[in-house]
């Protein structure tokens, strides 16, 4: 029994999905969305591919997945940012998600390896979902009438930051930090008094 | 003698230079960075690799003599926009600069092939060279201490939003337009009436 089946002997079925997935996140973050490989990801793992293909159909539905919990991720973190201070502290929380994880940020927010593809699909209406809910939470703040371009504000200045900030234009951490708070203040002068819920 | 070498004979010096970067810039457009190749750059012009190497050392080298083609030409639009009606009318030639050679934008301002090497930290130093020219431009129109802050944040909302509209997430042309038009009106709110030079 080579080494490789033996790995295979000891993962629960829930248990190899979630390494794989695991394991995926770590390539990611190592080389951004072009170094994903399904092979790669199934050798980390310490299993063969077609065992990681008993999973994910191919390497994009691993990617889809991860995208998945990405954004599950993502709308968590901004969720609990919204007893704070508005604005600021929501843009502070989608920023710092995308340091924290540059490379799943932009797997789930640039057109990656899966334009064309039904993962592809899957993640453009993820990406429409999660912007129908900032726009949603911004109609009960704005006249309704605004509530669209309002939320294509925030996530164009917010996205082009954090792909500033994740592709090292802010200077070192500290400094991008300072910049981002000042961007970001600068960004809610824009907006009209919001209603507190 | 062979058909390649024949084409070689053809091209004046100078001349074949320009006809290798306009491979380039056709191929970047074709598939973004990752397409460039440059054996596939000397092959449709009709050279070989070796005669595309006596112009450029490697295919870095092309990648940084194109995007400073694409820095120059970005630089001249917005010269010509100063005329114009302020932040929109630049915001709305920016997004149109990267709407028209998507390729060429995500070489010039995404973290491309080319991070950590010669060409990458050349590249950095044209995207901070943009930074300071808009962060100068400001300067004469803002108080000083807010220019860079009000720098970053024009930067970071027409960078958000260029790639959203290239990354189709803005919806088709005419749609796509609109927003962007919003969006750039929004974006003006948050600045301080601007000095007329």
């Amino acid at each position: 029994m080579s080494r490789t089946a033996k790995h295979e002997d000891t993962y629960h079925h829930g248990d190899l999905r979630k390494a794989l997935l695991d394991s995926a996140r770590i390539l990611l973050e190592e080389g951004g969305p072009p170094a994903l490989s399904l092979r790669e990801i199934a050798r980390r793992v310490g299993v063969s591919a077609p065992a990681a293909y008993h999973h994910f159909r191919n390497l994009e539905a691993i990617a889809q997945a991860v995208a998945e919990q990405g954004f599950g991720e993502l709308s968590a973190a901004l969720d609990n940012a919204r007893s704070g201070d508005g604005v600021n502290a929501m843009g502070m929380v989608y920023i710092g998600f995308a340091q924290a994880n540059p490379g799943l940020y932009r797997l789930m927010f640039s057109d990656g390896l899966a334009a064309k593809s039904q993962a592809g699909a899957a993640l453009r209406a993820m990406r429409a979902q999660a912007f129908a809910t900032l726009r949603t939470a911004l109609e009960a703040q704005v006249p309704p009438d605004q509530a669209r371009s309002l939320a294509l504000y925030l996530w164009s200045v917010t996205h082009g930051l954090a792909l500033l900030a994740i592709d090292g234009q802010l200077g070192g951490a500290e400094q991008a930090q300072g910049q981002i708070a000042q961007v970001l203040e600068v960004t809610g002068r824009a907006l009209p008094p919001l209603a507190t819920s």
